[in-house]
């Protein structure tokens, strides 16, 4: 076997065991949620739906942290570490679409949707939307227990004290503090001040995303293994970066991605009013006349077409645009060279630079 | 000391100890989220505002069930057990309240109220009720994560297969099924069989309250103080029906309680369209024209003064009031009769005797 293939081999291995396990898991809780009434099946369906599919990114953090600290490949127990990250990841996006208003998740129906839509086929009483909302408050809350479930069933290495229990507790804290400083900034931005705008934002990112998305995961299969300090160091030296980058990228296809890649609406983070990097620095690089009018337009629900393009003729005549790429290039550059630094193995390494690449240059 | 004084004694013991180690686990949060922002810091006194005070109905339940088992009374495990079970009480309060719309909570703003005013207060732009729900969301799945945070604290005790950790993920999976049942009855209530609405009222007490106000802390102190079946299943014969009990009384109240005493306004069960076991009582006895009106005011926001009052007297010259009366008396006598057999000292005996009385008497 090719070096690549073996790769590909291993990583396709550990993506169909935790499908699997997935599979597993969440059949068990719809045989116990059965035992309470056929009508709770939603919840459970509502959940199998968004795990199923997916980038797997944080898994695959989890994994490749995991084996290039010497970790087995054929272990259950990183394999259960990798549906505790899922299922946390689908309980977040849960409670994400509902407070960011997203009707759209991977190019279907959001939770909040389904439910409201489960309520209009049936003909049901009072209001669709809220029963929807409801509903999704409620999944979320119990995909998030599964989470924790199914992280505690890694067993001793996740049990009271440990490192990787730490690392999961501060990662889900962080994140949820990360997701309020997002609504905030949303709401507080426009009376803060405007020169700060850029600093707060990139906080936002680190904490909301580039934390959760990538640096905790990895130091998770590290401290599953048993990963010295130092090499936890430094892999948060590569993945915090690489995060970040990987959230800039995602803030520049939210602005002028293709809805048919990226199956989300063009311009929705727009209307959502969310102060990302790439609008900070619009807001400080923009004539004011252009600045006035994109904090006029920001958070509009109501924002069509022409706007939009129009913000983004501001975005881009300002050099925000430019800006934020020299940031993604330059955070780029500082992940992979700290990625050459690390004293793995070639195949954790070779994985690990190919996810750092997928993750920055993707398009959806 | 007397048996009276040493109960007393013993009891204000731990719930000062839940109250010392909650404040102990919050503070060293609070620390931890202001190394990110000062900004977080609203979730955090959100929580602890939340877990002061409050009946501690869950932790008392889980402490007498440990003790009952043999548990020793100066032991820190039962006192994390308690925080968790009251961190885990807070949360499920923060999401409900969103669901319910409710505006106040022991006499104060709710969560998701607090947020509002918050955002009021500074004068921030975009809509603040929006911007209360989005962050009472990420308070409660911050609160939820917390609470688990705090039971793994209790150790191996609590660990990976353990019937304590079993327990816990049954209770959180079946209130938020419950809860789910809750708001599907409001809705679909309204559209299936009339016949049906009180077994089906009773199947949501039972999961949404009465397993997890009373079955399950009773059990988890129980099993954490490595109690055998046969006691557990006691345990649970006498819980259960308690916990019926006590979540009819609290349907009661919703209708026809003291809103200085409950803190609740009164009526605000008949707005949000709870069809609670009372209501499926009065739909099947009042006259066509009584069950008429009452299907169409359920569920109204606007429900006035005079609305409420009219809906109470359907409710009592019907019959509804007293069968539910009867049916709490019923479940009473059954708690305290399966209460006599089970096979205690004295001291916890007393104890959960005591409960049971201020549960199922209460008036508020």
């Amino acid at each position: 076997m090719t070096p690549a293939s073996q790769l590909l081999t291993e990583q396709v291995r550990f993506i169909d065991g935790v499908a699997d396990k997935l599979h597993e898991f969440l059949s068990h809780q719809q045989h116990v949620m059965a035992g309470i009434s056929p009508d709770v099946d939603p919840l459970i369906t509502s959940i199998s739906n968004l795990v199923t599919g997916g980038k797997r990114l944080r898994a695959l953090m989890c994994y490749w942290g995991w084996r290039g600290a010497g970790g087995s490949a054929s272990d259950a127990e990183i394999v259960t570490a990798g549906c505790a990250l899922e299922l946390f990841q689908a309980a977040a996006l849960i409670h994400d679409d509902i407070i960011d208003r997203s009707d759209t998740r991977r190019g279907g129906p959001s939770v909040h949707r389904r439910f409201s839509q489960l309520h209009q086929l049936n003909g049901w009483a009072l209001d669709d939307e809220r029963f929807g909302h409801a509903a999704a408050i409620l999944t979320g809350d119990l995909c998030l227990s599964f989470s924790e479930e199914s992280f505690t069933q890694i067993g001793s290495r996740a049990g009271s004290g440990t490192a990787a229990r730490h690392i999961f507790n501060l990662m889900r804290a962080e994140v949820m503090a990360g997701q309020y400083l997002d609504i905030l900034e949303e709401v507080a931005g426009p009376v803060r001040d405007a020169a700060g705008s850029v600093e707060r934002a990139k906080s936002i990112i680190r904490y909301k995303s580039a934390k959760y998305s990538t640096e905790h995961p990895l130091a998770l299969g590290g401290a599953l293994a048993g990963a010295p300090d130092h090499l936890l160091q430094g892999y948060s030296a590569f993945s915090l970066p690489l995060g970040e980058a990987f959230q800039l990228r995602d803030d520049v296809l939210g602005v002028f991605g293709d809805p048919g890649t990226t199956g989300k609406p063009a311009g929705d983070d727009l209307r959502e009013g969310k102060r990302t990097v790439l609008v900070g620095f619009a807001i400080n690089q923009a004539p004011a006349a252009d600045a006035a009018y994109l904090h006029a337009m920001l958070g509009r629900q109501d924002l069509g077409e022409d706007e939009v393009a129009e913000i983004r003729r501001i975005i881009v005549d300002c050099g925000a645009l430019e800006a934020t790429e020299s940031l993604i290039a330059e955070l780029s550059d500082k992940a992979f060279a700290a990625l050459e630094r690390l004293p793995l193995a070639d195949l954790p390494l070779t994985a690990l630079r190919q996810l750092a690449e997928a993750a920055v240059s993707r398009a959806a």
